[in-house]
């Protein structure tokens, strides 16, 4: 970047401009194995007003901007490839609104999930998306994010109003109103949602939000195969049942959390499932998950009512990625995940783990299986090639077959720099008109250059 | 249109290119009040290649192409407001793919609501938007349909899962495959959802499906205000009690209805109930939500479980405008909607109200209150002029309440020619990303020029 842009900038914010090394450094690396690719400088903007007057000067200056929040994700989404000026948007953090009447609030888009749960707890009020890690909302928003709730409250996409935006002129925009629904214009909300901060900066959010379930309950299965599982899966999201959470574990990650989590599971395909409701509800629901398992050949069902024994459940599950890496000491994590239609869900897993078992690599598979969406996690030697190299095989494959079988190379985690050359196979022509809308709104490719579209080919 | 134009689409289409005068004039004119608008030539496509080709003849040659599907548009959007070709899609009338294990069906543009459920039936499967006319799923998705269902099931914009579409250019693309979820590239899809045929005609829709619930029953409960049946509903939808349907008729409306349907309710702001679930599951809902109605006045608490009784009550809210239609004979109607946030329901409908009531004009109100939308049907001389000046006045009004009170102008009609002058309220610096995304998908403003978005300002 330019002395003269940098100078401006230092201006604008003082100290929250800066270039420190490890400042620099934190912001070039998601949780990704995608290479760090640090940015410039990294800014610290406190209103949507400055975002925007960020964005102009870097526009007058020819240079990239890169959102960040929490640095969570799993693509290389928040990597400035091409140098620039990472705004980093946790300074944002106020919780702007809550409308508790209307089940809504506004957050700025550095407030995480965590913290917005924390300040709902009062108001007997929930935001239920939970992509595991303690992400922004404004990352979520920007990645589509889901989670182990999506299979009964939706994803980002379904339960994001408005968005506030800076664009690539530096001009704010508010996307819609608070209306629940609305019949008035084309969708600009949804064309931000999972742009990956390439089309805008998402400065404000207004989610939708849940009353807290009078009961919760949850229960866990083993089965004799992850087909079974599946299986059963699909059973009970075809008969209606609305439960809140189901996740697949397999073999090798119930070891993993066994170990890490010291908990005393059989070490075979489990489902974790979790149910919202009255309580007669819940109970029902429960049942009829039972009876369904026992037809599959479920086993050892598990119930868990008290809320920590349900946390500890889920914290065992949330746990995953670290587990799985105890499984293999200074290994690096390569978490990937596709999504397609359920019946096809136990072949694209069983398709993947008879390729893991064919190579050397060790992965853990869990899922959202109720979505159709799973995740590897391959566990790899950071001093040998050949692990990536066969990991980048695998998950070639893994990622065909998905789109194949009318699936898509990503579920939740976006395409950042790790998926974008798969867009071609899984929309054909349609890339086109994403390329369209990405020069309309970015003429001089200045937001998160490099992420999503490979504009070169 | 030119000669050669002409030619053309008869060279490609023979009998199914038409210039019948009574087949030009059915196709310029939806339910609404707005003028006719007959388009110069009416064809019938039977594949999307067709369509393709047309498009691709109608560009070269400059003229509008107009998508319409049942006709019941309710905001003038299917009117040649600039002449040329509408593309009548209902030859487009396949059902392409059940999946039952994925809960999706795929169709082409042309098939209707009715008819897509009546071919489910033997699945177990349903498709739950239903905006009261047998419009077509092309339509449907144009428009971002949804009624008495949305509260519990959604609107088009959150059960499309993808679309094809002809492009300006003639081009046709598949927006997305049929996984749950995605966070790969742009929202295409949902760019289509709502966009009323002004950045591509739509040739097939796939949809989410669901179980046909065990359980349904209804329940009818009279309120001594609106306020009051209001409050009800808002304190409902705060519990989380997963209702089906919560339909709220005005007084008036009430008259109608029993006049109309030979029905006896009392003539009382009137809230209409629709419960899924187990059994259990219903019964608990409905004295959940009876308890609730008795805290804010609510009374007569009816109850339908049997199939004929639960076809009765919901006919008569399907006929609600015909209803009112036979409150003033040979009067035409003019049926506008807004949503906001349900807070300000109350306070929406009644100014509403007020409004009416001062005012010369008859008009009855129905909402579909759980997402806080509702409709205000006005009953007008067509011989007199100042009733439509009164009934613009009225609208104008409300909506401009509507928007101040952060919600849209139109909640499911969409903005056809009758809403586009609210855009700029509702969306301010927004509007000009509108524009922005119409010039680079239509550069030459062919499809369906003149709705949404007025250009010329």
């Amino acid at each position: 970047m330019s002395d003269s842009l940098f100078e401006a900038l230092r201006n604008l914010l003082g100290e929250r401009a800066s270039t420190g090394a490890a400042l620099l450094a934190h912001h070039g690396k998601d949780e990704s194995h995608h290479p760090a690719a640090p940015p410039d400088m990294v800014v610290f903007p406190e209103s949507s007003s400055e975002v925007s007057a960020i964005v102009r000067l870097c526009v007058e200056a020819r240079t990239a901007v890169i959102p960040f929040g929490a640095g969570t994700s799993l693509e290389g989404g928040i990597g400035a490839v091409q140098g620039g000026v990472c705004i980093d948007l946790t300074r944002m953090n106020r919780i702007v609104q809550i409308n508790a009447d209307d089940l809504d609030v506004t957050v700025e888009a550095g407030v995480t999930r965590k913290r917005l749960n924390s300040d709902l707890r009062s108001s007997g009020l929930f935001f239920p998306i939970d992509p595991g890690a303690d992400a922004t909302l404004g990352g979520m928003a920007s990645t589509r994010a889901s989670g182990t709730n999506a299979v009964r409250y939706g994803t980002m996409r379904e339960n994001v109003l408005s968005l506030k935006v800076v664009l690539a002129d530096g001009r704010l925009i508010q996307t819609a109103g608070r209306a629940r629904k609305s019949a008035a214009g084309y969708d600009l909300t949804r064309m931000f949602i999972g742009a990956e901060g390439t089309l805008g900066v998402i400065t404000e959010v207004t989610v939708r939000l849940y009353g807290i379930p009078e009961a919760i309950s949850a229960a866990v299965c083993t089965f004799p195969s992850i087909n079974a599982a599946v299986q059963c899966c699909t059973q009970t999201i075809q008969s209606g049942i609305p439960v809140a959470r189901v996740e697949l574990l397999d073999e090798m990650q119930m070891r993993a959390c066994n170990q890490y989590s010291a908990l005393n599971y059989e070490p075979a395909p489990t489902l974790f499932f979790e149910f919202h409701g009255s309580p007669t509800g819940v109970r029902e629901q429960a049942e009829s998950v039972q009876e369904i398992a026992s037809e599959f050949g479920g086993g050892n069902f598990g119930w868990a009512e008290k809320t920590e024994d349900l946390n500890r459940l889920w914290q065992a599950r949330h746990d995953a990625l670290y587990a799985a890496l105890a499984l293999k000491p200074g290994a690096k994590a390569w978490s990937t995940d596709v999504c397609v239609p359920i019946s096809r869900l136990a072949d694209c897993i069983e398709q993947a783990r008879s390729d893991i078992d064919r190579s050397s690599l060790t992965a853990t598979m869990v899922g959202h299986v109720g979505d159709g969406n799973f995740h590897v996690i391959f566990l790899l030697d950071p001093d040998k090639p050949s692990d990536f190299e066969d990991a980048q095989r695998i998950n070639d494959r893994m990622v065909t077959r998905a789109i194949e079988m009318d699936g898509t190379c990503t579920g939740e985690h976006g395409v950042g720099v790790g998926k974008s050359h798969f867009l071609k196979q899984e929309f054909g022509d349609a890339l086109n008109s994403m390329r369209d809308l990405k020069r309309v709104f970015d003429p001089l490719n200045i937001l998160n250059p490099g992420k999503i579209l490979d504009l070169s080919s």
